[in-house]
């Protein structure tokens, strides 16, 4: 098996891309160690072959799949004697819903909360490229993007209701055990985790209590990557 | 097998609460015909039976199931050879989310859009009641909350964008067959058609050719319902 897996890259170990930690933890629910490619902003030429530029990618011998969600479901049909990362279609279906929910409900709030501090973690070759595409969509500094986070977070975190219900009644998204809904999830919350400080979740909030028992999956998988980062554990 | 459905009832065969419908289509997905027994508002001793005062309650022999999500379990666990509402661990954990998201996310911007025109279909007897506990809970008229929708119905679209663009990419919210995350769903959407005529859908909007083929299912459950009520088809 030639397994390698292609993924952004921040300085320091810190790997901040929500869409990369869902593909890797969910690699790692399968019990598959791929080879770890790491790839800068400035660097998307390596992932020209998978015929687009973003990452994550994951290639398997001959197999190339571009996305978190195709890697997902890829990965539940090419190795179905592993553990399931969804089990079956309504799972995998749900799952779809739940992976826009946070693309489209919760990342437009958290970006403006965060992406100033992202700035910091790139890698000194990638700061111009950040800087300038993010605040052209913004249409502002990121500086500006960023301020008034206080202010703001209240209303990041009511929006949060539907996932802090769930997981007040359910040790995970997915059920008793975690699957990729989870790792989803997962990956969003792990995005501010790795490249700032700001508290967005109250220390007794559900969502954090299940976010630090995920950290620990996996013999620490997440964790190892908060500490490598320097960041307090 | 002796099996009773007990739901809310509104006056002319309007049958309008989500939680209700939850359970109708969850039943009819297991093949099961209960026997009906009709709720008005005024009418909860009917219920208390029960332990609580809530419609929808399934009696299904000697075991008494009161909540939506509760019925949903018990059915996939009292009658495993059926069609399965969940069919396994992860998908009944997303959809606890699902279920969530609706509720909570949902329905708040649902009500205020739709709940005058609920007045129009109470029983005579319902009518003091349902206006004095709503307008208690808003702290202002029926009429004033339901006041400017028009401004109202783009953010309450809006907000569906990530079952918008599940349902674009799949043909249900659980994937390529109906689940009971889809009669979550239809739950929330059979509310506002069975009693308004405001129109809180485009046309072409992917959640709306959802539920018109939702309509369909099961001998065409919902849209009988629609018909009995004498709303345009």
């Amino acid at each position: 098996m030639s397994l390698t897996f292609y993924w952004l890259d921040g300085k320091d170990g810190r790997r901040f891309s929500p869409f990369g930690w869902r593909s890797r933890m969910a690699l790692a629910h399968k019990g598959l160690e791929p080879q770890i490619e790491t790839v800068k902003f400035g660097e998307k030429e390596k992932v020209a072959f998978s015929g687009q530029k973003l990452v994550p990618v994951l290639v398997d011998g001959e197999t190339v799949v571009a996305d978190s969600w195709a890697i997902a479901c890829y990965l539940d049909e090419a190795y179905p004697d592993r553990p399931a990362l969804f089990g079956n279609d309504a799972a995998r279906g749900e799952a779809l819903f739940i992976n826009s929910w946070c693309n489209q409900s919760v990342h437009p709030g958290l970006v403006p909360m965060i992406v100033r501090d992202i700035l910091d973690h790139v890698w000194p070759e990638d700061v111009a490229y950040f800087r300038d595409s993010r605040e052209k969509r913004f249409g502002t500094s990121l500086e500006e993007v960023q301020a008034g986070r206080d202010e703001r977070v209240g209303a990041f975190r009511a929006n949060l209701a539907p996932l802090r219900t769930t997981l007040a009644a359910q040790a995970h998204v997915g059920g008793q055990s975690p699957s990729y809904a989870d790792y989803i999830v997962f990956g969003s919350f792990m995005w501010p985790r790795v490249v700032s400080d700001f508290q967005l979740l109250e220390a007794e909030d559900p969502i954090e209590t299940w976010f630090q028992r995920m950290l620990d999956l996996h013999h620490g998988l997440g964790r190892a990557a908060l500490e490598a980062g320097g960041r307090p554990a």
